[in-house]
């Protein structure tokens, strides 16, 4: 087969890892038989720096003539938070997941046995193993509703934010979580606050109903709260656990850091139709960016994903999986993740060696 | 001096923690020569099996006829999330916060030194110290915007929360960040969602005027997302935290885990005039009540708080956490915060050798 990838390489240390990354896939498509035709799209701070705005007009379009989306890291300290939504980055990675309807976020923690030591939690929670996956929804909530800025008579300016979600927003996301629970671990926690937000009413009672139709999958509610205790606690009690896109977004990278390998984690971010969105979890880190020194693990394990999420293709997943980890095993490290005494390599030595073992 | 004080007993624990903490202030009283007078106050699951709704006529004003509030414990399973509000626990607590304007609740989330072993985080990590003050406001946002729910014609049921604030409600719980650091390690983190929130971007408006005010104290802006992952990878970089409702709720009962010993955190809920109210953390754990095993050192040390915030009395508050110390110190434990080979004891003799000690 061939398959269209469209690459959004972004800022900072983006063009590196991606770089490494469509190396890692040309190693497969020769091993097994596919190939790649990879389109640029220009997106994020350095699209401000070209054309004036984060998301130049055509990039969903550019996208959607794709078979999956392949993005860097997008941002930086460089470009502020300006006033103006066209000047900020962050409205370019909003806009890509609402026009490309990228509403389920999938973000896996899982402590990859070499990386035991990483773990900031004590030695007996992390030698009980970590893996749980996070369903964030990503178009719906606060981060979509409206927005608004006004004059009070006597309490100043004042600002708000909508939180907002339909029944339909929250089914879709709802069995996307209990169709990945029956191919993992067969659990689902969701997590809401039920005791205050009517949002997390509605939400909860959806999610009750497909837990009656799921019945095969055991099934929990988690206040917000208790979520991030029980993360710090004992994330080894979770397999999936899926939430709206604020707390999604905060649990998401607490679970993250409980992993203790920012720079080894994926994500994907998949719609019905549309292509899906593939990307590192770790951030653009200017201040190493073109050094040769970034950690292209994560980008590497997001082509994994797109391969078992976009193409259905879960032995080609597997194999850069497996090289991943036997690359780890062997002792090899960015200086991201080095531990004293470690072989600490740059980042195209890591790319060369992972493909080299695919 | 002659201290009125009302007692929110609650539900589950509640009454038994209470009922040490009481003990403790008379025999403080009788050291120091206060005298106190208690006056029993009904609210939260007990008060809806009593009298049909959780929040009864004329709470607010009894609290308000006295000089602080203790509070137990409130809500537990039974009282389940009815649908109508008055049925639910957590009205109890949302409506007295706002009836007595509230608005600043400061979490401590400190290792005690006999406790380090508690810390669910790597020993390297636990040695270096954790002590942080979140301050989350807690009369505004989420917790208390607009609820809507409606049919739509596509998507069908739809709820929303609003998600509000005002430049006065940011500045008065900023001012108290601010005053709180000098008085500790003069450093405030302010946590917001400033790339996607609008009233994230006033909060950091209004936070940044504050910080030239005050520039004294270091400041420094961090996204919630951020916050949950340093909160895990670092906890001993943060001196006071101040957030908003929602990140605040989040936030701060992540960093109470993360000191591994829940059962000994002690809150304030303060406003500018009206009497304090000071709880523990805790919740109200109806499996164990009634049974002499629940830990009556949060709730002892939130009479700690009362004296230093409320009472202006900082000697007493130290009495009382000196004495807690040394209890701690000598291996005393209650079951939950007992490490194999420790000395369990219940509730009351627990609050017995700390009166002993003050
Ligand atoms: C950059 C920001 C808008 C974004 C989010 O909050 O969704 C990021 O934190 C993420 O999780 O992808
Ligand atoms: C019970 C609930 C409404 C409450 C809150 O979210 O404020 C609790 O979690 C707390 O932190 O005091």
């Amino acid at each position: 087969m061939n398959y269209k990838i469209a690459l959004i390489r972004g800022d900072g240390i983006g063009p590196e890892v991606v770089g490494e990354a469509v190396k890692v896939m040309e190693t497969v498509g020769a091993k097994f038989g596919h190939s790649f035709e990879f389109t640029d799209v220009m997106m994020g701070g350095c699209a401000i720096d070209a054309v004036g705005k984060s998301y130049p007009d055509g990039t969903a379009e550019k996208c959607r003539a794709c078979d999956a989306v392949l993005l860097g890291a997008v941002g930086g300290p460089k470009w502020g938070h300006s006033s103006d939504p066209d000047q900020r980055p962050e409205t370019a990675l909003l806009s890509i997941r609402k026009d490309l309807g990228l509403y389920a976020n999938l973000r896996p923690a899982a402590l990859r046995p070499a990386m035991a030591g990483a773990c900031p939690l004590k030695k007996e929670t992390a030698e009980k193993g970590i893996d749980l996956m996070i369903v964030r929804e990503l178009t719906g909530g606060v981060y979509f509703g409206k927005r608004e800025r006004y004059e009070t008579a006597d309490r100043g300016i004042e600002a708000a934010d909508r939180m907002a979600y339909s029944e339909m927003e929250i089914e879709r996301i709802g069995r996307r979580a209990f169709e990945l629970a029956r191919m993992r671990g067969k659990k689902v926690a969701s997590v809401d606050k039920a005791n205050v937000l009517e949002s997390s009413r509605l939400w909860r009672e959806v999610m009750h109903r497909l837990a009656k139709e799921y019945s095969d999958v055991a099934y929990e509610d988690v206040l917000v709260d208790n979520a991030a205790m029980q993360l710090v606690r004992d994330p080894g009690q979770f397999d999936v656990v899926v939430t709206e896109n604020m707390f999604g977004d905060i649990l998401s990278d607490e679970a993250s850091m409980i992993t203790g390998s920012i720079g080894l984690l994926p994500s994907a971010s998949i719609g019905d139709t549309a292509p899906g969105l593939y990307e590192p979890i770790h951030g653009s880190a200017p201040d190493i960016a073109g050094q040769d020194k970034a950690n292209p693990v994560a980008t590497i394990l997001s082509v994994a994903m797109m391969f078992r999420y976009s193409f259905q293709l879960p032995r080609e997943a597997k194999a850069i999986e497996d090289a991943v980890d036997a690359v780890l095993n062997e002792g090899w490290r960015t200086a991201d993740i080095a531990a004293p005494g470690q072989q600490v390599i740059g980042t195209q030595r890591m790319g060369q060696l992972i493909r080299e073992k695919i």
